[in-house]
């Protein structure tokens, strides 16, 4: 049947048309069911959905995200007709019964979900069975070839080109901003590209996007990793691997994260950056993604094998993903931190995990023995500050940031310790749940500064976090999250007492 | 954040809420993420959508089936905050980490499925886990418990109240219009309750709705099952067990129905409308839902024992599900070919079906000790067409209907066999298919009538099926399904022959 498009202002991630009920019934169709929209001498798949008024018999609503994805205006005349299941929902059911997908499978699917053409119906089985049934390494190699593949790609004529990376999941986890210029000043070209926060308060990009701009293509990653050694930009923006966001979109949902999904989603990001060697940071711990030692070495192994033959140097580093690293979580309060470190007012984890990750790429490229204390001369050179502050400025940023000048919010709240004693642990989901609720990613501002990191002292009345905000009514609602599930937990040394009164 | 109401006419099945994108980004929400609507002195859960331009800052747009749901008005000031996850979405994950339901967990979760607080990426990880991990006996029990309370119920006073179902997928199993009516002329009640097609081309509903209304409210089908006997009716219509179309919805679009769910359907329904004891069909065959005997048989098992958990009687029937039941699929020629049956102007398979579940029901109430025998004296008396016009007259239809009076489509097309031979195989899934791309069954006319059947003699040249339908675009489509995927295996006796010349 022929249609008259109409452009629908809503937003959806899917590519869908919106027929009227009378026009649904007429060709059979079903919501969620699937038409060819076929127009000029093009034509492409989308899913249907029914509306009781904005569409008119004959029109046929198109969603503003597949009008420009699909290229389709005002008033074209569209053919549309019923449309069988894509075949890669046959590959998804195999994979559900326990079975393997072959090469062209898994490229069917990477393909149909960068399409936007299967449902969230379509997507959770796929996600599910993953899970569930599990891929094997030559599956997951063939799913990043998939999404580099469908996806734009940097290629660098000349320098060694590294990356870095983190799994993710760990609050304050900034260490790139510090390593990624460590290792641009030491002559390495570094083509950093990160996430923003989906289900913690604040990514890699929410942070340097306090300093400059995040949304660069893969030409101006190019361009501007050439000129200064290095970037630090957001990866949806480049259109590297477009079916990541699309899968963890229903992950964020799902709230799981399939181990191949984790693997295929960082590699295939290093893969289309261009890199030749790249360094993994595995943060391990019980509220982390990878919840022990064994899970990590067994993960590290599998990425190394994976990264091999796609023709990537891996090297992965377990870390502790126990607790937040540095002090603070929110996009300003993480840049000023890093800030701090690079201005040498502050030492510690970050200062010892960055230069960690950066001495990897030292000792993978050739380029020392002792890549720790390669980094650690260099960073000791005021080298490192000064090349962050290039790189800021080739984001178009400011050249002579500081610290002093970040603005954090100004609602504040501290906690305080009830009893003395020492933190005995820390909890990571408590403080991206307090830090989401002030209002962090989106106001950069808001956040939490962890005072007492795991082992220290306690004194009744001590500071324990400070929440930061940048409105009263998110700093209210983070309070009474704090308050309801505390996220330190200040113990005496002595736990518990058994046969106290010699029993 | 407060906002006033904008109604925004489309169709969902979920209550979903519409933001701007900014005032979602001000709240910290994502596409899918919950939030507690509140109004007046109520509230209810709604899912998240954004949009660029339909609802502007402030504004708060509602679906038209959440607005009708939740009593919503035009321009209502309604307070929105966001929401966390719902308690259900944790006892799934746990079903999908092969655990257990509790009756409290397996409870909540469909109430929450009838108030449409799941999202479709939930609703499948919730059938996929149960598919997978499976049920036991108890958990299904509850669900069923569950899926009537949150429903519409019939309560009946006096009689014995007495009702069957088929598991379904067969197309032409038609035989509850001739079973219903012969059992209501032996004065048992039988309410009978039945579905529209889904992937099917026609369901008993669709067939009945030829003649009669059958969307009846729980109290028209009290009224009229106590006027004349018996019913038959749309279940969805009647609002007993509204979490079933919710979830069949979402199974309808994963082509997968787990078996668990097939048994909480089927016992929702009856157990909802009031009935004591039940006949069920159980159609067995390589293309059925129940594939083959043995899995019939402990199928058959647990349904009998949940239900008498329920106090229900239940009795099963393992039937012929390899072909189609009769000779008509879709909605006009399956009821023209039931009343050929009750006006004794055919015999076969359609009539056996018929009297052995009516004579089930006989025995299990104790009216009969040969039940087929009492149903086809009954039968043979003119009874049960009789009592079958009195329920068409109570349900709107005309009382001295007749197969004659039955318009099917008049754009039709006969396939001819090529070969002699003999009629090996009928595939039922081509059929459904053809009988759709007809136009069943929104086009009542369109469908299917099936000359030969299986084990019947076929000449080159014989008629072996007839195409009918309502539109000439319809049909051309329907003619090229049945050229490409041959519905009608013909073949010799002879199969292959090995050692013909001697090997």
């Amino acid at each position: 049947m022929k249609f008259k498009s109409k452009i629908l202002p809503l937003r959806t991630e899917r590519v869908a048309v919106v027929l009227s009920q009378d026009d649904a019934a007429e060709l059979g169709l079903l919501p969620g069911d699937r038409v060819k929209v076929s127009l000029d001498k093009r034509s492409f798949v989308a899913e249907v959905e029914i509306a009781s008024e904005f569409v008119s018999q004959g029109e046929v609503g198109v969603c503003s995200f597949t009008a420009e994805t699909c290229s389709i205006e005002e008033e074209c005349v569209v053919e549309i007709t019923p449309f069988a299941r894509p075949k890669s929902v046959e590959y998804i059911r195999k994979k559900l019964d326990g079975g393997r997908y072959e090469r062209v499978e898994i490229g069917q699917i990477i393909k149909d979900i960068s399409d936007g053409i299967l449902s969230d119906i379509e997507m959770s089985t796929f996600i599910l069975a993953n899970e569930i049934v599990g891929m094997q390494n030559d599956e997951i190699q063939w799913m990043v070839e998939a999404m580099v593949e469908v996806g734009e790609k940097a290629v660098f004529e000349r320098g060694t080109v590294v990356d870095m990376h983190s799994v993710g999941g760990l609050p304050g986890n900034r260490f790139a901003l510090i390593a990624v210029p460590t290792v641009a000043a030491a002559g390495l070209l570094i083509p950093k590209t990160a996430s923003r926060a989906i289900t913690t308060a604040s990514g890699t990009a929410d942070a340097m996007e306090v300093l400059a701009n995040v949304n660069l293509s893969v030409d101006e990653i190019k361009e501007i990793t050439e000129k200064v050694g290095g970037v630090i930009a957001w990866n949806a923006a480049t259109g590297i691997a477009p079916a990541d966001e699309k899968i963890i979109r229903v992950e964020y949902q799902l709230e799981l994260s399939p181990t191949p999904h984790l693997m295929a989603s960082v590699l295939s990001k290093k893969l289309g950056s261009g890199a030749k060697f790249v360094a993994i940071d595995i943060p391990v711990g019980s509220k982390a993604k990878i919840e022990n030692v064994d899970v990590g070495r067994s993960f590290a192994n599998s990425m190394m094998e994976i990264g091999r033959n796609l023709g990537l140097k891996v090297a992965t580093a377990l870390t502790d993903g126990s607790q937040p690293l540095g002090r603070a979580i929110g996009p300003a309060l993480e840049a000023k931190e890093v800030l701090e470190v690079m201005e040498r007012k502050v030492e510690g984890d970050m200062l010892e995990k960055s230069l960690g990750i950066a001495g990897i790429l030292f000792e993978m490229t050739g380029i020392a023995t002792n890549g720790y204390q390669h980094a650690r001369k260099i960073f000791e050179s005021g080298k490192t500050l000064e090349k962050f502050r290039e790189i800021v400025a080739a984001q178009g940023g400011d050249e002579n940031v500081k610290a002093d000048d970040i603005a954090v919010g100004d609602k504040r709240y501290t906690l305080h310790a009830a009893k003395e004693g020492y933190v005995r642990e820390i909890d990571i989901a408590v403080l991206n749940e307090i830090t989401r609720t002030a209002g962090a990613p989106k106001d950069k501002g808001a956040g939490v500064y962890v005072h007492k990191k795991r082992g220290e002292v306690v004194k009744a009345g001590d500071p324990l976090i400070t929440i930061y905000a940048e409105k009263e009514w998110k700093l209210d609602n983070a309070i009474e999250v704090a308050n309801a599930e505390r996220p330190i937990v200040v113990s005496g040394m002595v736990l518990e007492v058994y046969g106290r009164r010699g029993v």
